[in-house]
């Protein structure tokens, strides 16, 4: 049915984040809509953010556009410029190439709900993070120094 | 700001349907937000569907997936299957070239709100229409004839 039935699809927390910039992720449990469901123009997730969870380090893609909409509960959206309430209903966007980090935090007592869009693996060529030594490419994790981290890194 | 301010992105409820095919969708009033943002990835608007009003004639894509995410209010998906009803936080999925004609209608006294994603005009190669003597292609609007009608698809 086109209606997801969200039970059916597996929801895990794991993260390819090299330790400790896996810590703050541990609350964050996603599901990957595409593959269960035979999309192949874009990639998405619907994801729940336990309180105090953050949904990824502060971060940017460079080849990848990137949209969030709220369904439900209220996070704190970080970016170079401040911090932004997010609620129900509203929505973010970051075109690829714009070097603006970005991540919520839910600093309530409640779960909050997102869906996060992106144009998926085809555009995947890596991006940054704003306050950790640490890219992505797709190819994995790196120092700015250009070493290695010793994950894989789940795209 | 990447969290976008609607009331700064145009509302429109124009439709390029001939009539009287275009009736039943003129409480539909979208907002495009890939012109405004600068998406390129995929396509996507924010629409708000007055009580009455459908989301569109039954309809399916060729070649573009689509995903609607439900923020508020309560629509029915009506489909080759049946009817299903959508409130805020469920998610639909139509992979491309799935010949399962579908839209929603707002049978409530509320607005209704919700968000469709889609491949774009990239992938756009046309589709088809359930109830009614029409399909679509890149060029316009068509009955199965072969015949064109004299009316401009937005696609």
């Amino acid at each position: 049915m086109p209606k997801l039935d969200l039970s059916h699809i597996e929801q895990t927390n794991r993260t390819g984040y090299p330790a400790p910039f896996d810590e703050p992720v541990q609350g964050r449990w996603y599901r990957r809509l595409a593959p269960p469901t035979g999309l192949q123009d874009f990639a998405a997730s619907h994801v729940v953010l336990k309180p105090a969870a953050w949904s990824s380090q502060r971060h940017w893609h460079d080849g990848e556009d990137e949209m969030l909409i709220m369904i439900a509960g209220e996070a704190v959206l970080i970016e170079d410029e401040g911090r932004t309430i997010m609620r129900a209903g509203d929505i973010a966007v970051w075109p690829k190439g714009v070097k603006n980090g970005h991540h919520l935090i839910n600093e309530t007592q409640e779960d909050c709900v997102f869906v996060a869009i992106g144009g998926g693996k085809k555009h995947d060529i890596g991006g940054g993070y704003s306050d950790i030594d640490m890219l992505f490419t797709p190819d994995g994790y790196f120092r700015k120094n250009g070493t290695g981290y010793d994950t894989d890194r789940i795209p």
